[in-house]
């Protein structure tokens, strides 16, 4: 990969480690050569739903378990998340299966005791530049999953990961999850040319959230192949055991059928080392 | 394939055409079960140039031939291209080689000329909603090349086909070239959701552009193969002797080398036909 | 106001006539010390419907009519204006009141025809990339009303002049009339910005369509108060004897009532020279 | 003003208050009859820059003082602002001119606080759906101006006034601040149609905020008088002594003549009671 220019983010340029980075969470490394599957509900809504899911997503391949305790809603009617109880009962199903787990934080007094209860926190969108809060991840050292903000540029993008690296914490996975743009069709527009892009420009490894960045379940396994085809490190899948009960993000929710068809089909996708360099 | 609202493009729609067409162009054929590689210079320079770009990406297994003799520039001060010349020697090239050509049409009265010249006609991005020119090709009959305007929503590229077909020209096939949103990393935002997206809407084949979509050549061969991935019919390719040189788009064009690996690469991506359809 | 770069556009650019350019079409003049509203129907749709237009907007001070005879629909199966028929109507309008009118035409063959018809011709939104148009409407000499496209960048519909003007025609004013955005509770989003910006780079008028900005008929007269203190040189507004039964952009269009409410709010709203003009 | 739907933000929605609010900021009150002015720097950087700043804009004619002490910026190495040594010049400047102030607070902690030190707490755009920000400033009841995220809807900009209403605070003013597109030529693009759209959907002022708007001082002028032409309550404008030397946002900041200058020319927009309503 041609050398980046390492303007404002020098920690996080991919000339500070030339040959990637891999970032363990738990038994799990995110980095050349793997190709890790995230799974689990928008929110955990019981100790039935989270563990249900955790096993089925575990049966089909996932490695790692996702679930929403606090959860960022547009709405302050809406479900906002069963708060540390969905965080213990997350933690529940890691025990149950030995799988790690990945939640998101919102506030500052969050992060250190929801260090104590997952393997990787992380920063939803909305707060790809709340500042302080990524510098709170940052002095924690847990492993952060970043995600892209609605409407950041992949400047941006790094210019925030740069934030958390300057605390101390090099253990920092990027994830695309799809830009706001004027289409109305898809929920978002998920840039999947920012994963070259990233790739060229940092160490850090980058996985692909298609759940949210096309919002409709049924065009989820096209955009599974595609983010792997393109060079991710890995997937964040929404997955639920019902749908349409869920309490968040309904329309994008997978069956477990769903998710172990998608599974099955990514075996056939080769990874991100074939893809060929062409003329700098 | 889940059934279309057939709104305002009836003849456009899955549902009129429910297991979705071929069309036809010269001995190529678009539609599920092939990929077709359409391979060539951003302009026709010169015969020495066409013919050895043609011959080039028909040894790696590229099906047609691109060129452009009329081009959309910016400025009225760039380079214009070849016109009637460049379609001629494109024509040449595909004498020469025996693969059928596409090339882009600008005005309505170069429409029934390129059709002798050409295999196909392009409707170019900025020329997506130029309605009297879709309806020009619609007449005539030729296959068409639709591809998405800049800032076109999919219903959009929908209703452009509709033109063409409803003039009695059932042979269009739609290209996503990328769209423009605000970040600049990227020529475009290549965006891969509209493949599912418009499959699930459409019979017509539809094919992508990924020299347009990210505009530097070394995050060509990443959308290439995520673009096969995720189902698209085929793709069109900017390919050049000497990228350098080129005397439109020279950063985005590949050599026959990086054209070479990418046909390689793309062997290993599986088609369409496995893609897992998920509850509805 | 300070120096623009040339770069690309020459004649365009505002040094090349730093005093700034007066474009007169028929009686009217655009350019500085003048305020030109230009009104009337989105489509011309009978002689009584134009003509009493025509009277309406006169009446309350506008100094120019539009009204289309080719209309650019997004569905072929809408409703396409009455063609030539629409634009002898216009002219009758125009020589009952004696007041200039403007017309967009759509296609090259279109332009001689119609600059017989009508005193400018505009060409619109989705054209105005549309280059061999630009060249033509350039040969012809004819006044032009330029729309800025969908998603144009100011530097794209300076170059779009540019192609006008390196044909021989230097009278072009522009027309801002609202960018694609993510935005969905205005049709578009009406950039006032880009009128100090172009007042900077370009000697050509700049006129604001708020009609199309925004496409909510109660937020025109908000829009248009913000078009004259912005510092544009005129307005062009949708008025309709009846706008339910208006055969396109009904929900845009103004009464008469509402029209002549607004030109008096407009006559409160300075005029551009009293701008300040700020440390450089 | 037409009744807005009161979907999800039942206490913001113009319904609620159809009169419209008046929000007192000490002395000051946003709201129908009043047109406010706050200026001040991007960020306090000394307490001569601050001090004298704020006796400029007052001799000017501002109401108010606006001040950084905690800056939000993209890279960790930009410079932070001066913290709450900051606040307390701030504080200060407002005991010598006897105006109130506003200053962004971008945590949860710093929301009691700073309410001791300044007159109304900004939450700035990167924090408009920082939920539990919102949900802190709405605790703490003292006055808020929220300001649209970079990419937020209209929608969403109700719904986070909807989390500080929710929480018993009802002393919200919005702010239009640009938003992103695709356009370079400006900073963001100021949607002043958003105006309109806010003053019919909810009973809270509306300011807007041209320096981020444009990112230029030398458009900053126009797009001012087309704020108070276009029905905002107010302007919030970056002013600083010497812009050239300014920590951040120097290309944006008017010098206190150019203050001084775009203060006397607003004398000259009337006020928002004018606008004509035209037929719903």
């Amino acid at each position: 990969l041609p050398a980046a220019a390492s303007g404002s983010f020098p920690r996080v340029a991919r000339e500070s480690n030339p040959g990637g980075s891999h970032i363990q969470v738990g038994n799990v490394r995110f980095g050349d050569g793997n190709f890790v599957i995230i799974g689990g509900p928008c929110s955990v809504e019981s100790r039935e739903q989270i563990i249900a899911t955790a096993k089925a997503v575990q049966a089909h391949g996932a490695l790692m378990i996702r679930g929403g305790a606090f959860k960022p809603r547009t709405s302050p009617y809406a479900f906002q998340g069963l708060g540390w109880e969905g965080a213990a009962l997350l933690a529940e199903a890691s025990r149950v299966t030995g799988m790690p787990t990945v939640s998101e934080v919102m506030t500052i007094d969050q992060v250190d005791r929801m260090a104590t209860q997952v393997d990787m926190l992380q920063i939803g969108a909305r707060n790809m530049q709340n500042f302080d809060l990524l510098k709170a991840v940052g002095r924690c050292g847990h492993p952060v999953l970043l995600k892209r903000g609605l409407s950041a540029t992949i400047e941006e993008l790094l210019s925030a990961a740069e934030y958390i690296l300057s605390e101390g914490n090099p253990n920092v996975v990027l994830c695309e999850r799809g830009i706001r743009t004027y289409e109305t069709a898809t929920r978002n527009t998920l840039d999947l040319s920012a994963v070259p892009v990233l790739r060229e420009r940092t160490h850090l490894p980058v996985i692909v959230d298609p759940s949210h960045g096309v919002g409709v379940r049924r065009w989820v396994p096209a955009m599974c192949r595609a983010s792997k085809a393109v060079g991710a490190h890995g997937l964040i899948l929404e997955v639920h055991p019902n749908p349409p009960e869920a309490k968040s993000d309904k329309e994008q929710a997978l069956t477990f059928e769903d998710f172990a068809a998608i599974m099955a089909d990514l075996a056939t996708i080769p990874l991100s080392h074939s893809i060929p360099q062409v003329t700098a």
